[in-house]
């Protein structure tokens, strides 16, 4: 298919080029110039890249981004023609997503939003899985490049609930990487063999693919960024934004987003998310 | 071996019934009168049971419960000879463990503490794992009990640290669950499908124990008690406690606490703690 890819960073970059490999017509633009994947046209401009496109794919860094690639000067709605599908695979707010999807209906186009899971290794060794939120015959058009770029596509509803369970599952990772930390400072201070700790750990049923992959890093306390901290910190505040809005409290994640506000005000966001353990543990 | 086993509740009957069908020579006690175990001897009082035993074992509901059997009136300390092993299985604070511990020593007596994960199904079957504390040779003895009741027993350390562990697991149990309870509140209340949900947790690394055994009880809605929320509740307490006493903060939990404090006063502390759901989604 001929596709218009915009963005290309840590998880843009990768991604493009699995659409590249799978033999697409890959147009490729990004905001700083300079970044390009072998094999793919590159644009000057989100408007230019779409101009042939049938499908355009955004993977930006948040709401605003993604508002100014889809409206801002010389953007897609400057370029697009009527039939196009857009698919978002940046995390933002579900709210938004719903207002852009109608705002680029009037012009004919339909919209999927596809966040992703599985970081920066899935995306580069295609094993993303998307969790996506559109109409069902829309999805299944696109179907070849979610394959091409991921292992499975999850549908959760119409446009919007692909980024609500987005939210609801770094939501999830944000409690069990908070439980197991908050269990590592008490255990560490009442003087448990962290080895044995580990071991039971992963024996049981507070077992998960988070504390296993997070587990050597904590181990040999290296916290260089694999999923940055200022990324969750910024899902968790979309999330807390969206449950107010819709009129709920999260007791939980509002209590670990202030472990966050702590680490940010300690000059940690560009550390790994997992350095929130060290915060704890300075109490 | 000659065992003394105090206390006949959810866990201790079934671990009871498993050392007898393997062949050792029990003696059983409970609080309340008119419990048995087939092919066991029953006692009329702690001090009674114990008179014979090479290893005394105490499985009962809260610190208090704990003391009273080891030194209330007719109680373990009236009746052990020296060189006994006592091995406690219930859940209750390090910090007294110790104490216990300590006392029993004058007495020529070794302490264990062993509390378990794996429920009432692991008591039934026999897959418990133990988190023990203790001399490596005094847990060595008693290794044909452990065997005879549960899958494995992981050494955390010395006298105590099987209960510090084991608050730090339930710590994590309870912030997981909590994970899971308010991503589900939130992708109810904004329309994402559950089921798709359920297929999307299993699929990531999010996917846990604690989440598999819930979900299909939480998909009932089904929050009869498997573990009791005021067990969950009181142990929650005890690890607060422990962390004050270390001088350490856990946000998360201490969060979590305030949920089960509006569940115990909406009267759901007979139910399982899988009913926090239900509280927090009447917020």
């Amino acid at each position: 298919m001929r596709v218009a890819f915009l963005g290309l960073g840590i998880m843009g970059r990768p991604m493009a080029a699995n659409l590249v490999k799978k033999g697409h017509a890959v147009t490729v633009w990004n905001r700083s110039t300079g970044k390009t994947v072998d094999g793919a046209r590159t644009a000057g401009s989100p408007k230019e890249a779409v101009a042939n496109a049938e499908v355009v794919w955004i993977c930006v860094s948040d709401t605003a981004a993604v508002e100014q690639v889809l409206f801002g000067e010389d953007g897609v709605a400057d370029g697009i023609k009527p039939g196009t599908i857009v698919v978002d695979s940046s995390t933002i707010a579900p709210a938004a997503t719903v207002r852009f999807a109608e705002r680029l209906k009037k012009q004919g186009a339909e919209f999927v939003d596809a966040p992703v899971t599985g970081s920066k290794i899935g995306a580069e060794n295609g094993t993303l899985i998307f969790i996506a939120g559109g109409r069902e015959e829309t999805l299944e058009k696109v179907r070849p490049l979610f394959e091409a770029m991921g292992k499975q596509f999850v549908r959760m509803g119409d446009v919007g609930k692909g980024e609500a369970a987005k939210l609801a599952m770094n939501l999830q990772i944000a409690l069990i990487y908070e439980g197991f930390a908050e269990a590592l400072v008490l255990a560490r201070k009442l003087g448990v063999d962290q080895k044995a700790l580990f071991t039971l750990i992963q024996s049981s049923m507070v077992r998960s693919g988070v504390v296993d992959y997070k587990m050597p890093f904590v181990e040999k306390e290296d916290f260089s960024a694999n999923f940055p901290l200022r990324l969750m910190h910024k899902d968790i505040r979309l999330t807390l934004e969206a449950a107010r809005e819709a009129g709920i409290e999260l007791p939980g994640l509002a209590t670990v987003k202030q472990v966050y506000d702590r680490a940010d005000k300690a000059g940690l966001s560009d550390m790994d998310y997992a350095v929130t353990l060290s915060v704890l543990a300075s109490d």
